[in-house]
């Protein structure tokens, strides 16, 4: 029996989630005998309870095919939790009554923990109200923070970004340390796990004896211990490379970046992290500093992906949609570890109710002793999953990315106030 | 005759600086009927008068080579600034010593416009004292602010990265900007001219109709009419991509990023424009906003580098030996436009008097009425300058930069303080 099938985006966009939607979507018109139209949310999952649906079958097989290399989310993405069912009944109901209203009977639902919670509660509450969808979550997330898969698509490609960036921007600082700049701060994602914090740490290497202080929001900010720890490389090379995550904090849970700042007026505190540790070094030793923040730049960037990252985006998009082929429910495509030198994986299958609610944290041993390292076994992990480069094309020389046609399809059930 | 040459780097370093290394040194070598060993300053003209030569022979044609793609300065850069005559008299009195100690007779000097300046007095003051250097200047400078060349190796790899990475996060904002982030800034350098702001206007085109609003150093910043271009934009689009200048000033000539801020201890503002600028927008409106300080990762960012700034920064060096090799003296190759589509150039020829202490600042007829854009005129100017991609080799997943030995001579001369 043939069904539709919908599509969403949810929460932070990356550079490769849209290879995951051409994953789906390339291998969902190779299904047809067991999925019809091919629906997506615009906006994300907002779209399907205001019952904005972009019918993708307008889209060109090249077009499709282009989300490959496109960052961003091309349907439009949202941030906007499901909660419990208790909490937000009214919402699933909605949902539920939209797949029926338009005949679709697979949930593709592409994004984070939350996202892969509220796909594993539409299976529950589909059963129960007699109008059984099957719902596949397809991870994403730059925060790399999901359980049981090796790695989170997005992910790999910031880690690549970071550590790239890194290695650049020190080579810049070692050649004018002399007479200019002596500490070079960057900010990174990651309120909660250090994962982004850590692909800085790929700066250096057996080749690049650089030296970089990570400071991890999994590791308690010591302003003592991390001031001695700059000095000693500015000691001892010149110059010191920081890279700090947005999330490092103090014993209390204080972000260093709230310092209380106010501007002339009053108003609360403008910056980041890294002006507030760049200062910090200035007020001790006087370095000159120079700071960097790379905010979205960073999850955004397509142009330096990974291509392992893009390979494994597509691969977790494409199994979704061979999975819901072949029947199963509540499931998420992971990726599976087989070697790490070199680095080897495969497509596994996880049940969702073992995903939802679950956080994974950087392991205490990636942390150098000190806690402003990588270990080796945090390297080997990483390096992994920046092989490989995926460049876009170009056109006048710029990238050539594909915006979508994103028609809606016309409505049929009264409008619903989100 | 045959005598030895001197290459020193210059100010802030750049994508594509070593380019022009590249080009000096395989140039030089191929020249040793008329060019014997050559020397670099190790951390730029400091090393001249320090007598810390690095002897480039030792280095392999390979690693050579590899400095074609290889960001920063190899052999160090300084921030030195010789003045005058008058004022500066035993620095340069010094140069043309250690020259005559080494037999150097051709001066490669490479930086901007105050390099500039002290190339041409060399090539005066070593004509006086009687031994005369044949200096030729080649010049960088991400600012992009030297007169007569058409444009100044490592700027259009700037531009290229500032450019692309708008559009990459207005891509992604643009996919958030129902929920989340509607007004994303992105701050970059150029504190007195626009150029790399410019770059940002670049994000837009026929293809993608993406909201930019630049504030440009050259035009006074108004608030209200900037904040009533911003919600313009986020009213026709639903986001709006801010790209901010350094520079960026008001009519008092105060800079925005200098907002009297002060943090808890009463230490003043850490912050950059961009912070200051989003936060206009968050008092007045209540827009989401995110903001990015590109920093040092805009200028070392090779893995992103203009193929035309590549060739030209090569090309551009390889011209200066072969003009000293014929006979020139206090001259500067420079970038001749033969076209703009498409962008054709060639390699002329500028005397050093011409160059000295002249600065180039964008023209008014390339930044809209408004004050807040790029005009046709602009967009054709910048969008020569970076076509072409020129991507690094990788090795496991990073750049494969080089790091050059960069070992000193014996010297000969008593110690000299700078």
């Amino acid at each position: 029996m043939v069904k539709n099938a919908f599509y969403a985006q949810s929460g932070g966009v990356t550079s490769v989630i849209n290879a995951s939607a051409c994953g789906v979507i390339q291998t969902a018109r190779a299904h047809s005998d067991k999925i019809g139209k091919i629906y997506a949310g615009q906006n994300g999952i907002i779209g399907a309870l205001t019952e904005d649906l972009i019918d993708v079958s307008v889209e060109s097989d090249a077009d499709i095919a282009a989300l490959r290399y496109t960052p961003s989310g091309a349907f439009g993405s949202c941030r906007f939790k499901l909660k419990s069912l208790e909490q937000n009944k009214r919402e699933y109901e909605r949902l539920i009554e939209v797949f029926k209203a338009h005949d679709i009977g697979y949930f593709f639902y592409n994004g984070g923990g939350d996202s892969a919670d509220t796909c594993y509660k539409v299976s529950q509450l589909s059963e129960k109200m007699g109008y059984p969808v099957q719902a596949i979550h397809v991870p994403k997330t730059v925060d790399n923070d999901l359980p049981i898969t090796d790695c989170c698509p997005g992910f790999g490609s910031v880690a690549k970004y970071i550590a790239v960036s890194t290695r650049e921007a020190s080579f810049d600082v070692r050649s004018m340390c002399l007479t200019s700049t002596k500490v070079f701060v960057l900010e990174v994602m990651g309120r909660h796990a250090g994962w982004i914090a850590a692909a800085g740490g790929l700066a250096a290497d057996a080749d690049n004896d650089i030296p970089v202080v990570i400071l991890f929001p999994e590791i308690v900010f010591d302003e003592e211990k991390f001031l001695a720890a700059v000095d000693a490389k500015v000691k001892s090379h010149g110059y010191c490379s920081v890279v700090v995550s947005e999330g490092c904090h103090y014993a209390d849970g204080k972000f260093i970046a709230e310092q209380g700042t106010r501007d002339a007026f009053g108003h609360a505190q403008l910056g980041g992290a890294a002006p507030v540790v760049a200062n910090m070094v200035k007020q001790k030793f006087g370095y000159k500093f120079h700071w960097a923040v790379a905010d979205y730049l960073q999850r955004a960037a397509r142009h330096l992906a990974s291509k392992t990252d893009v390979d494994q985006a597509y691969a977790l998009g494409k199994a979704a949609v061979e999975y819901a082929a072949a029947g199963d429910n509540a499931v998420m495509p992971t990726i599976v570890r087989e070697s790490s030198t070199p680095y080897k994986w495969s497509v596994g299958k996880a049940n969702l109710a073992d995903v939802a609610n679950v956080e994974k944290f950087m392991p205490r041993d990636f942390i150098t002793e000190d806690g402003f390292g990588i270990t080796p076994a945090c390297r080997e992990y990483l390096t992994g999953l920046i092989q490989g480069e995926d460049y876009p094309p170009y056109k006048d020389g710029m990238p050539a990315y594909v915006t979508l046609k994103n028609q809606l399809i016309a409505k049929k059930l009264e409008r619903f106030e989100v």
